[in-house]
């Protein structure tokens, strides 16, 4: 997919929402669990429910490693419908990886061209050679965390010793790296006030943005400060919206509350 | 496992040796690929060829997961026969995860117990509430990456900003985190004059050290600097031992390197 696609896709569906599935068996309703595959029921049962306001959805490859080789196939499963069924949807393995060169490839093979995933996200601390290999996919992206949602992105992240935080040393020298313009940022919506500087290093990259709703961050104030020409933000909810309701109903309570951020976003995109 | 039963499996075995089990089916020999579990019987035979000269197993989850669910099968089946046929012997996931508080720990439940690995290689990025559900677990450890191997470890790890080297900063933050009893560190050989400055800060936590050998790193060196009362070092070697022939003879070869290096250890244990 080209980044051209992604933001048609966002104006048509006047969205750009991005659904994390991260799916816990003991939070999904009770009547899955008797299936052959309740991770993948629950998740096909989103994506059925909610694909007209979504441009992407992302599953984090914890939850599914968590579940072992059943785990596994029901990301495969997962990620196959996804590609099937809604090939304009922009798919994300938040799989946070990053490893020396030759391994990195092994990673970036396994997550862009195996499983065929749009994008992954990578973690920068190991430097230039162990993302390159995830940049060398073309039509591919490469999400690299900047500044994250959590409260341990002040540990490290925005530490400065002086000149500047460290965040901001990585979106500057990510630049320079080998087809960088097949790089996206993860920035956590948690700082919204972070967003004016960021975007005075990459005004023109997507970022995928952490943290609104149960993490407490506000779209609007993201908006305000973080949004470009061609929107240029992906903001995920999870909990939010896959959880709504534990009931029979889950499918068509997530459906609500997505209809519900979508609604949210077509104003924001006027 | 504890650290003083891995001190005193160094001093039985007179080795801090640890494998690197980086699997890539185009390096084995071609005769293994007619069995049912290549990888796993390629693992299988490097540990029956050389347990008694390592003290450590470390297989790189890259390599698994770009095999897909075959991958991931003879993962679990190698981790398992180590548990089974050599409890003593300390396992590492080379996983380099971290993430949000909630989903770190479903990737420390993966390893450290569903997959029963004593450790797991954590990047530091995310800080904090990334690394902490990892230290938990009692008599497990977590290895968290501080200087790397790779050049990529100059673009951020070295960094400095006037003060302090990136690196140190999370040398010394992470010994206020929780637990942190259970962190060992990752610091590459090929770095060696950085281990006197390390030692300053950690001068008892084992570090696991990669990049002797292929990548260029001294054994002597490594061990001028970086040793301590308790050895403190594991070793890990892959490439140069795993492939050291692609013939039916592979794991006498293999057990032939491993021997050099656990004979170069023993007189650097003197």
């Amino acid at each position: 997919m080209t980044t051209e696609q992604l933001y048609s896709q966002i104006q048509q569906k006047k969205s750009f929402l991005c659904i994390g599935l991260d799916v816990d068996l003991t939070k999904i309703p009770q009547h899955l669990l008797a299936t052959e595959d309740p991770i993948f029921e629950f998740n096909k049962a989103i994506i059925d429910a909610t694909h007209d306001l979504a441009v992407s959805y992302k599953p984090n490859t914890a939850f599914y490693e968590a579940y072992g080789l059943k785990g596994w196939m029901s990301l495969e499963k997962t990620i196959k419908y996804l590609n099937e069924k809604h090939p304009e949807i922009f798919t994300i393995a938040d799989a946070k990886r990053g490893d020396i060169g030759n391994t990195s490839t092994m990673y970036a093979k396994a997550f862009l061209e195996d499983l065929n995933f749009d994008s992954v996200t990578v973690a920068p601390y190991m430097g230039k050679d162990s993302v390159e290999p995830f940049l060398a996919f073309k039509d591919k992206f490469t999400i690299l965390l900047a500044l994250t949602s959590n409260e341990g992105a002040f540990d490290f992240q925005t530490k400065t010793n002086g000149e500047q935080e460290l965040y901001k040393t990585v979106l500057e020298t990510s630049k320079n790296w080998k087809n960088s313009e097949n790089l996206m940022y993860v920035v956590g919506a948690t700082k919204a006030e972070y967003f004016t500087e960021i975007r005075k290093i990459v005004p023109n990259s997507f970022l995928l943005v952490p943290g609104v709703g149960a993490q407490g961050g506000s779209l609007k104030e993201v908006c305000k400060y973080g949004m470009n020409d061609t929107v240029g933000l992906l903001i995920n909810s999870s909990r939010g919206i896959i959880y709504a309701s534990a009931g029979e109903d889950f499918a068509e309570k997530a459906r609500e509350e997505a209809l519900k951020m979508q609604h949210e976003m077509e104003a924001l995109l006027k």
